[in-house]
């Protein structure tokens, strides 16, 4: 393990940018995971970062410890910083001292969607972006993409909300959604509160595509027209609508229950 | 309308202490609600507030204007601030400059729990709250009772995010939640992802209690014990678990859906 003190250090401060920068995540196409939980989904799922950072009192944190060891038998390079250099580049409080620095995955873009997928037009807010994949992971959803203006699903307060589940997915940002509906071979479903059809009415058996937008504004118009649906959650009360996870959470585990009701119903069948 | 301009002014004083404190906002029994949509809601559902707070640039916005005028027909009391002075008792950034200052309802506890309900077992995050808040009132939920560690229901934070919610739903606060188990006479669920029962297969036609706990570690032993069902939402995948207000969201919509599926029966026998 290599230690670093001084804040004049080239590495801590190129830390320090990818800690602070949205902008230098996307040019470095590299960004810190921070905190015991991420890093060890990521050493689960993806396997060994490009580097480890500790902060003194956590290199010798009981939990710490096995994850550092894996990391060092594997030849990554392992960093220790004092706690006031660890706490310039952790936006994480009173949590324990580990961040991974790991390249955002490239995924390539299928030619036609035949998945189940999320769309997300211009959605703004990074605890809302985490919860959605976070729902989407634990609903078996295998795409999302992401619209130009929606928030960078690879910054810290994003992979924080999603509690791993950017490990488990493959996200695609800056991508023209109404090029990926129109090679789309899956129904594409848009929520809108002003729909006339119930999302309980679709047949959601069959992978399909969810697209939602702006915590505002919604879907913009000529995306809501090329969807093939556009659903809305039946709503009782005077309420006009939802949190935009919260929707995203109820159309996704209502495929689930769809899904999962279907087969229930093709073994009743191969049974009886 | 009054306007204010010292910083020493003892309204503007109490005005920054309630914008700051959330034992200040607990001791006082009042709160301030921030931004057009709240103020708006307020004023639908609840009537007049006891006062209303506005910038100078805003006491002339096309939004505001008819507020403002609906509240001093009826004698609120009305202050101005210069951007400066209301910017330091404002907490919404980019905003238009509307605030009111409300007393938090006084709801009676009943003495049997017989509607719907949500209980919130030490919930941390001021939005989850506020989502599921929001979730709870579009589901056409009467009861929230939080206990003595969840996050202040009346703070800016979880007003902002239940975005109205507040003015539809009974909210308890501080509330022993094992004695409103133990005096409910609805069914009472717990959700946890230990649970082997699914949601998707508890009967929801009738009134029930959803139990909810803090987002770590969810509800406290002592209280799953006390409740009538522990259910699970299904995940497909390697994800653990949900955020907290998307389970929510899931099981409040998972009841909507079958209480209408239930009088879309009934309906059709009816009519047939």
């Amino acid at each position: 393990m290599k230690p670093i003190s001084s804040r004049d250090n080239p590495l801590f401060k190129e830390l320090k940018l990818l800690a602070t920068s949205s902008q230098a995540r996307r040019k470095a196409g590299r960004t810190l995971l921070d905190g015991v939980h991420l890093c060890e989904a990521y050493l689960q799922h993806l396997g060994l970062p490009p580097m480890c950072i500790v902060s003194e009192s956590a290199s010798v944190h009981p939990e710490v410890v096995p994850l550092l060891m894996q990391c060092e038998a594997g030849r990554v390079q392992c960093i220790v910083l004092p706690e006031a250099l660890y706490q310039a580049v952790s936006q994480v409080e009173h949590g324990i001292g580990l961040m991974f620095v790991i390249d955002t995955p490239a995924i390539e873009v299928p030619a036609t969607l035949t998945g189940s997928a999320v769309l997300l037009d211009n959605l703004q807010d990074p605890g809302n972006l985490g919860s959605i994949l976070r729902s989407a992971a634990a609903a078996g959803i295998e795409y999302v993409f992401c619209s130009p203006g929606t928030a960078f699903a690879w910054s810290p307060k994003v992979l924080r909300a999603g509690m791993g589940a950017h490990f488990l997915l493959k996200i695609i940002e800056n991508t023209d959604l109404a090029a990926v509906i129109r090679n789309a071979s899956v129904t594409v479903l848009a929520t809108s509160s002003y729909a006339q059809e119930r999302v309980y009415d679709v047949d959601l058996t069959q992978p399909v595509a969810w697209l939602f937008g702006h915590e505002g504004q919604g879907v913009a118009d000529e995306l809501l027209e090329l969807a093939t649906h556009r659903v809305a959650i039946p709503h009782l009360g005077a309420m006009e609508s939802l949190n935009v996870a919260a929707c995203a959470a109820v159309c996704f585990f209502e495929q689930v229950r769809q899904r999962e009701a279907g087969s229930a119903k093709s073994q009743r069948h191969l049974l009886g």
